[in-house]
């Protein structure tokens, strides 16, 4: 029996009708940068409309990173919600970008699915326009990957990329970081897209519950709801803060707290010599994490080390540009405080413990 | 029972330890151009090194492609093979990349697999940096993301991500190709990456064949060498067309032959009023798809529509420069030959039947 591209489950014609869709929702997040190649595989950004040839950029550098949602996408198709995780895909791509000091210019997503089911790809695409235009960046491509015998129908994976741009010189190195500086906590909108592996353990397995049920004690929302918030992004307050400190560079350095948690991601922002102390109780932890915690019956450090525990990104600052950076972060409609400093010590990360609850 | 992370099946110290060995590799793809931080997530790309104060680029443009590899992945895992899929990776990215007039800058790959296995990790990574040094990029950055219940503990896919830079002035747009002008076809190394799930039913489905069957008709090699044999890179050769002929714009328009074969891939690159005549047997047409063709009883037109027929790449130029840019592609280790030309018509791809072999 002659077969047949169709027959082995790759629908060219439904996969073009889906990627026109996408292309029109990415032009949302286009500006004047974006040459526009209707018939091409590729995303024109142009660098003429940064300030390359005036005196902005001497010495420009690019910034690139990559990064998926993880297991994330498992609970996004337990409760049968597409449009949040692409939020989730910018935002690894580009909390990890901005902490170098660069500026986002554009990003690129990369589905993977057993069929290219139209709704759930517009869904998940609305997600992603979502991210980029938080993160002020054009989304300049992308690939939908229809790979039947790979994936289940329903099964997808994600993976993004982002692309950014910073003058040499003020690239974040840490090496102004010195003991006596102060740790600001930026709050995370709750477990951002880390330790899902752990999180669908304990939920599912070893807690037994559904995606549907109301926990009282996570704000009366639903398990499902509460799971899939969106990572936050802090492309603009990030960007606003290094805008308004460029010269005094009150900004020291920045650190993602992603997987690993603050023990291990603080860490590779610190000189020599200088270790971290950070203050239990100094910041809002959100009800997600005890309630997990207890649930799981997981151990206090193993909790500092997986997940966030309430703060999404910390940066680094002397105490006489503290109150400021604060007040810029509040204006953009941040979250933080300050939640522990720089001691002299072996590059570790100390949690010490909320005297007011105990250990 | 308390949970940990590791319980939840996400080794971090091991996937650290494999992370190491493919930053140790990656550096093998870079030069001065890099800012190697070790600490960081991202990776930095000076523009400095470029000539962009100078005159070469007075208006320069990022281009910015991602694709994957497909279900030629799972090829390499029926055979137990991983150093060859990498280069397919970077080859769909940067083939892509190289057809807007763009040279290569930099890529990043995004490794998802249910166990982080150090030897096969090794191995596929080894393919991306081969598949870097043969396209002439740094091998900036990646990401390893082990997602336990998400991939069975043998499974992976891919996805790349490639960067590069192109004066506005230079971008092939394809506005310059007219009627009489040739079409030459450049020499693919086989399958390439595109149409495997089609060629898994009809070699394994309907064919019954396993990967390590010796099929005489394809030169005495194995099922599973022929099918992986990585896709050709075409950068080196491009840029040297390029760079030779770019005054006189000898190149009008290049396209990469990917899922679509010639008959979808040509149309783009051809302004209105123009179609294209392909005529079969001006190239030598790979044991690979006959093979196939007969295995599967597939339609010819089918196999023109879903493989690349053994040419991985066409250039249009005028016949005045023809000879002078086969010379060049030579010269470069590629075998070309013109296959076709530019006629009058409605956008299509016409394949004309060698009388030699009939229809």
């Amino acid at each position: 029996m002659p077969i047949t591209y169709v027959d082995a489950g790759v629908d060219q014609t439904a996969k073009d009708k889906a990627v026109d869709s996408i292309l029109a929702m990415a032009r949302r997040t286009h500006d004047s940068a974006v040459i526009d190649i209707p018939w091409g595989f590729a995303g024109l950004y142009s660098l003429k409309n940064l300030p390359l040839f005036d005196r902005t950029y001497r010495n420009p550098v690019l910034v690139a990173c990559t990064d998926g949602v993880g297991t994330k996408i498992k609970i996004a198709q337990r409760v049968g919600r597409h449009d949040t995780v692409g939020i989730d895909l910018v935002a690894m791509s580009v909390n990890d970008l901005i902490v170098t000091g660069a500026k986002p210019l554009f990003f690129l997503d990369y589905i993977a699915c057993g069929k290219a089911e139209p709704a759930r790809l517009k869904a998940i695409v609305q997600g992603v326009v979502e991210g980029c235009v938080q993160s002020q960046c054009a989304l300049l491509g992308g690939e939908t990957a229809e790979l039947p015998g790979m994936y289940a129908p329903d099964d997808y994976d994600l993976a993004g990329f982002a692309v950014g741009i910073v003058e040499k010189s003020k690239i974040l190195d840490s090496s102004a970081v010195k003991v006596g500086d102060n740790v600001i906590g930026v709050a995370s909108s709750g477990l951002h897209s880390n330790g899902f592996s752990l999180v669908r353990k304990i939920v599912f397995e070893a807690g037994r519950k559904e995606p549907n049920e109301v926990v009282p004690e996570l704000g009366g929302r639903t398990i499902g709801e509460v799971l899939l918030t969106p990572t936050r992004i802090y492309a603009k307050a990030v960007k606003e803060v290094l805008r308004r400190y460029k010269v005094k560079k009150a900004v020291k350095a920045i650190a993602n707290i992603t997987g690993g948690g603050m023990t291990e991601n603080i860490p590779r922002v610190l000189p020599p010599n200088c270790a971290v102390e950070i203050r239990e109780g100094s910041w809002p932890l959100p009800p997600v994490f005890p309630w997990l915690q207890r649930l799981g019956e997981v151990p206090r450090e193993e909790m500092f080390r997986v997940f966030n525990m309430g703060v999404g990104m910390i940066l680094i600052a002397s105490p006489v540009s503290t109150n400021a950076i604060l007040r810029t972060l509040r204006r953009c409609g941040e979250k933080a405080s300050v939640v522990g400093a720089v001691v002299k010590g072996p590059g570790e990360v100390r949690i010490l413990p909320d005297p007011g609850i105990g250990a």
